[in-house]
């Protein structure tokens, strides 16, 4: 297959570049790194990377910012940044690439955990609603295309930075996470969560 | 208590007011009717109409607007309209309402069924958003605040206009729907979601 992957340089990207890489061409994107720079906040950027790549058996998508902090001093414009980046950015991707792909062709978005951690509203919002587009655009898309999503815990190779937002949680390892993603890709399912939490 | 209901003329919100105005002082809002005029989708609007009521014992929403259309033709900023309304501007009522709760008050949001219906790719996101934000907001607010969600199923009173999308899908009277948002009021729960499908 030829699998255009969004968010190729970071931490969960890179591990499912590395699931993915030894069967298939992978075609990177991201902000500052890969094949190609794209911004998925703005439809132009989306659109020339679909126009750059033509014609992707399979989209992965491991990118989106959003806001942490408390919510008692928390302004809506906060809360818009998870809203522009991961989800909508997200969403974006698969709005605009749904024509590039091939017949059978599938859309694999990520989430996250939905155990709520504390100055975390805005991923718990996101995260919910990513998982709410894919299981609703599974049942309108054509040509047998596909969408599921991915919903880690925090990974094992991020508790330095994370571990310490996640307490008592049980880590797993990016590689683990990455099959989940393979699932995804290769198997024939649509409208699925794959949660991936210990 | 007193009870700012947004969104008062619509067909949930009157319902609401109706199982509240009983017992209760009912201080209604809305975009062009009611004691007060608001938009949802801004800042200045939001903040405005709580500096004219003051201290509130419980807020409750039932306003915002989607859109509602395919998904193979759906443009990112088409589903923006549902993050930026019935998401974000019940988000945005929430945070800065919180500062108007007098202790121990609540906010009460809506959401909606959780069974995709055609072409509501838009409306499953932002009903999913809307969930994630009260079950993980529940969780941070002070000096016992709560927050829930009404996810309610099409209404019997709606079927003239909304049926055609709900195929085999039981309708329930809007006077059940308000039910759940007195239990949301009055009640003692926090972070829950009050599913009134059957």
């Amino acid at each position: 297959m030829r699998i255009l992957l969004i968010g190729a340089s970071g931490a969960v990207g890179s591990a499912v570049c590395d699931a993915l890489a030894g069967r298939h061409e992978v075609v990177s994107a991201g902000r500052s790194h890969g094949d190609h720079r794209v911004d998925v906040t703005s439809d132009a950027s989306v659109e020339a990377l679909f126009a750059a790549t033509g014609q992707v058996d399979a989209i992965v998508c491991t990118t989106g910012g959003m806001h942490f902090g408390p919510l008692a001093t928390m302004r809506p414009s906060d809360f818009d940044v998870g809203l522009q980046g991961k989800l909508l950015g997200q969403i974006r991707v698969a709005l605009i690439g749904q024509q590039a792909l091939a017949n059978g062709g599938s859309v694999t978005l990520t989430s996250g955990i939905d155990e709520p951690i504390l100055h975390a509203v805005n991923a718990s919002a996101v995260n919910a609603g990513v998982e709410g587009f894919v299981r609703a655009a599974a049942m309108e898309l054509p040509r047998g295309l596909r969408i599921n999503a991915v919903s880690p815990t925090v990974m094992t190779e991020s508790l330095p930075v994370y571990g310490p937002f996640f307490p008592g949680f049980e880590s797993v390892p990016a590689a683990r996470v990455a099959l989940a993603y393979v699932r995804s890709v290769e198997g024939p399912q649509t409208g699925r969560v794959y949660r991936v939490w210990q």
